[in-house]
């Protein structure tokens, strides 16, 4: 899990509120700071949410989430929201997430979002455009830089 | 204070993620608690929030609150949310709140809305199908019933 | 999934603060929703959490949660949050979890804790009383009414 | 009240779960970003919260809010938590607050602390470390540029 590269790294600090009396973030929270990690994943692929994507007309809804607590996090520590998208279907995305504290993990997990029409809720493609800027965006990230032949 | 009248009392227990590190509900909640009384004085006087008055055509838009702590509340903690409207102007509405344990007092403090269109955000007088549900509930819990002649 | 007994059933209401710019509660909140429907649920058999049983020496920290969205919920809708504990071992507890709107379900999922010394966050086996506690709650709401001799 | 000057300034990012169904940032949240500038008043003061003075024994317990709402604020929008110390008593201190967008302001407020032992819950004096690591960071950031002789 360590070796997972992410080409989204995002520094957030805990704030008070989101403790809890154990002293400890609250587990419910992390999916908040997951959020926070796709909306500066739009923003880094070029396409900020909400997409200001012409023609476009569809929008993200979360259909799945899952959190798995590895160690907990405290008041004040600066943690890494990571991203990666690790499939997309013909509507649907799924990231890869975790929260690193000195590149150790805090929390790691998944979020699937389905692509829909807003009025009617029925599934609709991925945009074109939104599909080609995630590879890019990930391909960049990922793999070696291509060699030239 | 104890003895100002709240035509709507609310019960609500205080939730672990309510609670932050010092053992006690963070500050920033009490105005979550108050918005959930404001919530069900809409309810009691018959009108729903978002109202569902045929042609009022107007919105509530906080515009000042504030909470003086008295005392901390912990986690499950039973509190009744009281509220009460102590002013109406031509288009605002002062609610006096209270988080009230046991009778005594945990949290005080005031909400006030204005009236508004909510495309254009300009304030407007407040409905009167709305004012008169208000001053009916409050005058029905707060005066002594009036002597007949 | 609808065919599920969850002996656990909890009436809550959706607040003003829970919805987000889609109209529709925010994906995180419905962990604390979860999170409610836990503290009932150790309520209901008989040891309210933070558990006041003599010699048990642990607490419960959250390993895992998972949730799957069917549809969204809105401001002011009634939910049920339901709860059932489908496995237990020697030091984890598993909550199989769901949030129901009239019978159908808006969210399921899944809340896995293990017990452990809270100063030495090491686990440490389900206390005796609080697994018979369990037991006996899943096993009255589970079972067949016993038949009479 | 453009005019005052806020020795501590710190940049936040709203999240989509900070919104409402009105679109709009709620309310209640505003204080969870006060708090937030509380956090960094600490730090920029170097006695981050909680305050590793040796000796001083008290925590600080919020004893007064208020928030006046001049312009929503929205998803994604930057805004800058503006945080002055405008008085000291023998055991409190006074915030004032303020969340600007583009230098105009969102909302602005106070927040009041008393210094209190934490067991007792008895107010204490504010330590005198604290209280000259307020005034000096307040002190250099309100007054004119020392002139060189």
């Amino acid at each position: 899990m360590a070796d997972i590269h992410y080409p989204l790294r995002h520094r957030i600090r805990v704030r008070w509120a989101e403790t809890d009396a154990q002293g400890i973030v609250f587990n419910g929270h992390y999916l908040t700071y997951f959020d926070v990690g796709v909306t500066e994943y739009w923003r880094a692929i070029g396409l900020p949410y909400p997409h200001t994507v012409e023609g476009t007309g569809v929008d993200l809804f979360a259909v799945r989430s899952a959190v798995d607590y590895h160690a907990p996090a405290h008041y004040d520590d600066e943690l890494d929201v990571c991203a990666r998208v690790a499939h997309m279907g013909n509507s649907s995305i799924r990231f890869e997430m975790a929260l690193q504290r000195n590149g150790a993990h805090i929390t790691s997990g998944e979020l699937i979002y389905v692509c829909a029409d807003p009025v009617a809720r029925k599934s609709a493609p991925i945009p074109a455009r939104l599909r080609e800027a995630i590879l890019g965006f990930e391909g960049a990230g990922a793999g070696p830089p291509a060699t030239p032949a």
